[in-house]
């Protein structure tokens, strides 16, 4: 029996978002059917919303944050039961077959994964419909178990893409105790990458270009903070970070940030710019062995890792909730960086 | 007491080279005073020579790929003797006390390496002339031991720039059997990075822009040719190599070569253009969690390692000898590619 479900949707680039309906599939055997509580608001919304990348197919109903509880489980489920607190991030699927599935990290899997919204589906190529909605069936391989307190959950929501987006990198290049940390940027992604490197006991440095976030990004777990624009203090920097994680996906001077990197230091980058960075500096890569690189969200395992590791220390997202209602004035407010530092959809107000 | 030296030496960059008389240090205690027999001719050694990077110090005597024997020691050098055939590098000294340095890192010494021309002198700060000449004196931390047999000693010149160059990374990013590896430019590095890739046991494919190198990349013992200029040729390597070393200086688009690699695969460069690269893809980084990385020359010990690796496999670079008053012409023919696949100077020649 399909799921009747209530949601938002942007019907065109232009046009504002509004009320639509749609029948959730009828639960398989390893499907979560999951009354959504909670739905994130990621940039990577509104992108695909107003058609700014290429391939939006319409109605778009976005969201890959979502926090819920689970109302029905296949038969073949077993790591669910009805009324467990469960997440769903940005991925419903994948072939995990391929060798990155097999090693958990879905995000790369090499017939592409299947996006939680702007589908196409693995079998059939149809849209799929993200998280502004009441309800959603997932596969139970893509459905985290949520481990926070209930009060606890709508700052939970943006780990499923904002926390792993910036977890993923930290541990891959094992970000740690004794490490020096540059995050650049204080937004979505940047605001959890302080308190999770933090967390993971590395010396914090936050990177910003309003001298009127320095408190803020202290208040969050920074040790030092740094004003990307003043030079003298960028230049007090130089060669000593162990690894820089790059927020950032307006186009900027990467070279700044590259000479603080120390001999075979990482600068990761996790945001896709509009328009190409300037060219990184050849010479600043040369002279110390270092590495500019990319990462793409995280896998499955190690979303689950990061929500447990939240859970366990009360690590959540700093976050404004809104009204479904909002969403468009939400979108305004985002693109002039106006959020500390997620907003997150009450989906009980769906229906107001 | 200082010894006589006669090189070749620029003494603006717009002169041709000319016969120059000066003298070597009366060697301290631990010198090493070498004979130089054979001097490799290195693109860099054109840069300086004709001020096309900026600090030329005139009267400018090239040459950091130098092989020769021992004429006489300091009292406290213990592990060389006069007769020993020897090899000298792109540096000639460092702080030998900084973290990379005690690391066995001296090309990336905090407080920077004395070339072994152009220098400045970590005490005098003088100017340092490379090896177009018949005689040098080098601290005994920065000589290496040649193993090669006599008739082989021209061939190994460049092994002390160009081959260091290509190995250091190939050993930093562990290339070895069941890695498929790219080289990219068949130059003077390129020729080194394939036979020095091959002899660790990986997969090695060649890119060239010619297709007349095709049968020369072959025989120097790459697997497999691709012409980078065919885009059926490329496309049909997407995302499946371990690593890729990048020996091309001249702006290229780079992204041709990271869409080639694995998950988590790296480029590295060791050629710093003179004007920028197109900015290479930030999508293609994060997607595949790439790496765009750089490497420089390569430590000492580093390099008597591959020293005596290549000595063990009879491994030696394919040159072209010239005499020392042809090195005019030998740099125009450098200019358009035309030499397989580096210039040595027959420093007998000097005084012809």
């Amino acid at each position: 029996m399909t799921i009747p479900t209530r949601a938002y949707a942007a019907h065109s680039p232009d046009s504002r978002f509004a009320p639509f309906s749609f029948e959730r599939r009828d639960p398989k055997p390893n499907d979560v059917a999951i009354a959504i509580s909670w739905c994130g608001v990621c940039h990577s919304d509104l992108h695909t919303a107003r058609g700014e990348w290429a391939g939006t197919r319409y109605p778009c109903v976005p969201g890959h944050e979502i926090v819920g509880t689970v109302t029905a489980v296949g038969d073949a489920v077993t790591k669910f039961a009805v009324g467990d607190l469960v997440g769903v991030g940005c991925m419903v699927d994948s072939c995990l077959t391929c060798p990155s599935c097999q090693e958990g990290l879905e995000q790369y899997c090499e017939k592409g994964f299947t996006g939680t919204y702007n589908g196409p589906t693995q079998d059939t190529g149809d849209n799929t419909y993200g998280g502004y909605s009441d309800h959603i069936v997932v596969r139970e391989e893509f459905v985290l178990k949520i481990r926070h307190s209930a009060d606890q959950l709508a700052g939970v929501a943006p780990l499923l893409c904002a926390g792993i987006t910036t977890w993923s990198p930290l541990r891959h290049w094992k970000v740690g105790p004794g490490h020096k940390v540059g995050i650049v940027g204080i937004g979505g992604l940047g605001h959890m990458g302080i308190k999770l490197a933090k967390a993971l006991g590395a010396h914090v440095v936050a990177f910003t270009t309003s001298p009127s976030k320095r408190e803020d990004a202290k208040a969050l777990g920074a040790d030092e903070v740094v004003v990307s624009r003043e030079r003298a203090e960028m230049k007090a920097h130089t060669g000593s970070f162990d690894f820089i994680l790059n927020t950032v996906a307006a186009p900027h001077d990467l070279d700044a940030f590259l000479a603080l990197l120390k001999r075979e230091g990482t600068m990761t980058l996790v945001g896709v710019p509009a328009e190409p960075h300037p060219s990184p500096s050849v010479g600043l890569l040369i002279f110390r062995r270092r590495s500019l690189s990319g990462s793409l969200i995280g896998g499955i395992a190690e979303t689950q890792e990061m929500l447990d590791f939240c859970a366990e220390r009360g690590i959540v997202s700093d976050i404004e909730t809104i009204k479904m209602q909002d969403i468009d004035a939400a979108y305004e407010r985002m693109l002039k960086s106006d959020v500390k530092y997620r907003f997150v959809i009450d989906m009980a107000t769906l229906n107001d």
